[in-house]
């Protein structure tokens, strides 16, 4: 259930502003400099609720994580679960990146995950869909020579289309799984959406893209 | 069940030797020639009882079919199929082709299937797989430049190994259905393992790659 109304969430990320980065388009180039150590940075699109994010800041210290949420009252969510995860390699990004290279700088980026992202099934929606070719064209622009892409998605249509997507720009799959949880891999960190549907029995598709170099 | 017993299966083959092409190595590279018109050439790898083959040589005269077969007991089947169906655009080939190069002159071939071929699902057997590089290299070298490669299973594992080889050799993937009877596909030709597990409720993965030209 997403809660709509949280009068207080500006005040939220104004109190921890070294979590949620304000004026996010002022660091592009920069990010680093608002982690603690220098390190790799993976890019998370559309974090939602953070559970994500915040597992995966606490399994991979050696990684600094940026999530980006449009969604105000959800992205609170997320900066809750970075507070008490007790992170300190997570950053949070309260805008709707239409064009991530306004956020970042070529090359800045190591790997950027996309979970769950809206299927948008109709066939006059598919320039929505964030594996559509001008979207892999902001994450080669932002992401380094060889970067990666990990897809995660529930639906069925999005994961067929993504390969074929992913192909077809010229990226190459290094990994394919039609039935994550089927794989017992210990070290998937489940977004919030995935353990609810993955207890129902839908099986997750996970995808692992790279550029090329 | 494959009967394994037709002592006729030679005398079947020998009297219909314009399907059951004999001495096969010898047609290399003048394969259009066993066919009645010089048409597009599509190659099916294991054909089994020969359901897809004849039937797809029903469904496209304008399109010669090799369907490639190791076992006798089996062919014959193919061969049934093939003179049921009354096509004049099917032949049929006896041999365990281990390199197709043996077979086919380089560029000879549109068009390959691979339906429902032993997935070989431990790790130290993935050199088998047929969709392993060392079978994509024979594909490559016999077939068109950017010619085409169609893979039908109802194996995961092998499904998500050969999407993964594919893109790693530098193939483009135009088509990737999960649940392939759920597209109610009306032009899909089953082969007779397809219907058997499609009834049970398995889904049926497809791919369609395509070699660079």
């Amino acid at each position: 259930m997403r809660l709509r109304h949280k009068p207080w969430a500006d005040d939220y990320m104004d109190d921890n502003n070294h979590i949620v980065i304000r004026s996010p388009f002022e660091w592009k180039g920069t990010w680093n400099e608002v982690f603690d150590k220098k390190q790799p940075l993976h890019l998370e699109i559309g974090s939602g609720k953070g559970q994500f994010i915040a597992g995966m800041g606490k399994q991979h210290p050696e990684v600094n994580f940026i999530g980006v949420e449009r969604v105000k009252s959800v992205i609170v969510g997320a900066l809750k679960k970075a507070l008490d995860a007790e992170t300190e390699n997570v950053r949070l990004i309260n805008e709707d990146a239409q064009d991530l290279r306004d956020l970042f700088a070529p090359n800045e980026i190591d790997h950027i995950y996309l979970n769950f992202s809206d299927p948008w099934p109709k066939s006059r929606h598919e320039k929505r869909r964030l594996t559509f070719h001008t979207f892999l064209e902001q994450y080669e622009d932002v992401l380094k020579p060889g970067g990666e892409l990990t897809l995660k998605t529930d639906n069925r249509g999005l994961f067929e289309y993504s390969l074929a997507s992913f192909s077809q720009f010229g990226m190459v799959l290094e990994e394919v799984s039609l039935d994550l949880h089927g794989l017992e891999d210990s070290l998937n960190v489940p977004t919030e959406y995935e353990e609810k549907f993955s207890a129902k029995g839908q099986p997750i598709y996970r995808c692992k893209a790279r550029f090329k170099g």
